[in-house]
């Protein structure tokens, strides 16, 4: 293991930031090596720049990066700033998935920012140019989904690990690559089958938020830091609930609004028709209460784009009063509590335990 | 060097058929992975596995295990079968590159199959699913592209490369996943700005064609086995002129049909609103010779999806007329020569050295 180097320190107490500056150095020397390639495609690759560069929580990168704490990685050094390039290629990853499920979803906003299709349509029309604007908008975020994945790739294999734990932590790697695509996958699958069964919802929150967003990025990390087995299958029991959780405060925020933390409007989650657990567990309380208006309310609002802010308000009564929304709170509570267990299970270092005990708690956090 | 095992060799006679075997046992693997996670998400991978195992040519592994064998690797062993493993990967990105395009160029057939999308949309039809179906398909293709590309780094890190040559050869593999992207972007930025140039259609040539097809898996099969600066300054110069050579043969196959090898009918190029440099050059010299009824036909004719087979004919005699043909196939036969040139100025050993000729001989094939 490495001395920590004080030049070298890696500011743990603001990973966010931490995370954009690496990324921000490794995206311009790219989008340079596109400029020498082309001027066209280089202004192009900069919009997926500026997107990433907009990404807020950084949420995989700071599990990896807790995860190789806890196997008792320095948080200075050369070794640990290659464990925070490697960290930060997650977030090419998950602009990959960002950039496809915002032109899957045809969603109109991310962050607040037009989507990466929206503004390549609004490009094109600005500039006039023949064939359907939203065709090239297509076009546009698929290609540069593609090549925020392979930079990802890029990004991890040149941060200068050594071949050993490198080796070791690509198991994570590879597996939750696929593992994000199954669930955006089965997620579209839940839609067109109109399933609206809790296990539907669960199965997709499993891989995409428990698995890709949490469990794996910890695994990776800990692998890195030479994480024994012991070690691995706590944060793996750890990670299955907090990612979990994480996932139903999301959908939590995805019906009532957070504007201000995702960029997303009230209700768009609705309107965008996703079969999330607080969908199902309201749908199915609904029914046995036998709430009529409910059942309504909230089938006719899933994936209507027109849906407005008094119909959004009628379906957020709706899931409160069958008790909808108070089954998915109750679920986080428990899902927190089992994650806290989880953690005491093993002897962690510190900082590492502190904090994957506050980044549990912040799962919990109404305002997170 | 490992020695040569018998067992081992691989058939460089038949090298589609080799890279063929490598693939489905590589993929058979991931698809039980996936049927782990899902059985669902497996029968999605699966269309993706027969896709890629559709493919014919193999015309990237072909050119990376030449570069290896010209650099002076074996051809057998289990050095030879990791190379041969990794040139397999090559497939995979092309595949992400097909399946992206046929949906961005919103192609019906590929290789005489439905393509990933229209495949998907057809399924959701027949399931009787909710929603549009060419959106369902959209999504599809989307998420099974980049199942490719994510799987071909999984299986070119996994080829049991040592440390050192794959280190060396992951700078040609970072920059031929870019390229390919590039070409691609600068594809449709030429189509949806009308530009007619022979420049743009050449620009889009040499990073598609030429630095993509040829010359990156020339490199990287190369770099594996460990090649000099004289050796890749030389295969660099063949790649380059080989790589243009099989871009104009494909354009002309693209507009003259070719059912047979390509899978596309006649005239698909013309329908998709290809800007090539047939077409280009057919502009340029009907301007030249005031031919109206040349530059009307061909104009006419580009993006124009419901394009008859009279008018693809009255194209094709416009494009020999003005001598569009002609100068195309020129270039074809000045660009294998000068390719046969740069082969001859480094010592090869055999058989990579006739097999390489070869390979240039087969660009100038109107039958290729």
């Amino acid at each position: 293991m490495d001395e920590p180097d004080p030049r070298d320190a890696v500011a743990e107490g603001d990973l966010p930031r931490e995370v954009h500056g690496v990324l921000a150095e490794y995206l311009a020397t790219r989008v340079a090596e596109c400029r020498d390639m082309d001027p066209d495609f280089a202004d192009s690759a900069e919009r997926l720049v500026e997107f990433v560069l907009r990404g807020g929580k950084r949420i995989r990168p700071t599990f990896a990066w807790w995860g190789w704490r806890a196997a008792g990685g320095p948080a200075g050094g050369p070794r640990a700033r290659a464990v925070l390039q490697a960290a930060s290629a997650l977030e090419l990853v998950q602009a990959c998935a960002l950039v496809h499920d915002d032109l899957i979803d045809d969603s109109r906003l991310r962050r607040g920012f037009p989507t990466v299709h929206e503004d390549a349509a609004e490009r094109h029309r600005g500039e006039g140019w023949s064939g359907p604007p939203q065709r090239y908008g297509m076009a546009a975020a698929v290609l540069l989904g593609d090549l925020a994945l392979s930079w990802a790739d890029d990004m991890l294999h040149t941060a200068g690990l050594p071949t050993e734990p490198l080796t070791r932590a690509l198991r994570p790697w590879r597996a939750m690559r696929t593992e994000v695509l199954a669930g955006q996958h089965l997620d579209i699958l839940a839609q067109v089958r109109g399933d609206e069964t809790p296990q539907a919802a669960l199965r997709v929150g499993a891989l995409k938020a428990a698995s890709y967003t949490v469990q794996r990025p910890l695994e990776f990390g800990a692998l890195l830091g030479g994480a024994d087995d012991e070690l691995l299958a706590a944060l793996h029991r750890f990670g299955a609930d907090i990612g979990v959780a994480f996932q139903l405060r999301d959908d939590l925020l995805g019906v009532f609004g957070d504007s201000e933390v995702t960029g997303k409007p009230a209700g768009d989650d609705l309107r965008e028709g996703k079969r999330t657990l607080l969908v199902a567990e309201t749908l199915q309380r609904a029914e046995q209460l036998d709430d009529r208006a409910a059942l309504e309310q909230v089938r006719a609002a899933l994936g209507d784009e027109g849906l407005d802010q008094q119909r959004v308000e009628q379906v957020c009564a709706a899931m409160r009063r069958v008790g909808g929304v108070q089954a998915v709170e109750d679920r986080i509570a428990e899902l927190t509590g089992t994650a806290a267990e989880a953690l005491r299970s093993v002897p962690l270092p510190e900082p590492a335990a502190s904090r994957l005990s506050r980044l549990a708690v912040a799962a919990t956090d109404r305002s997170a």
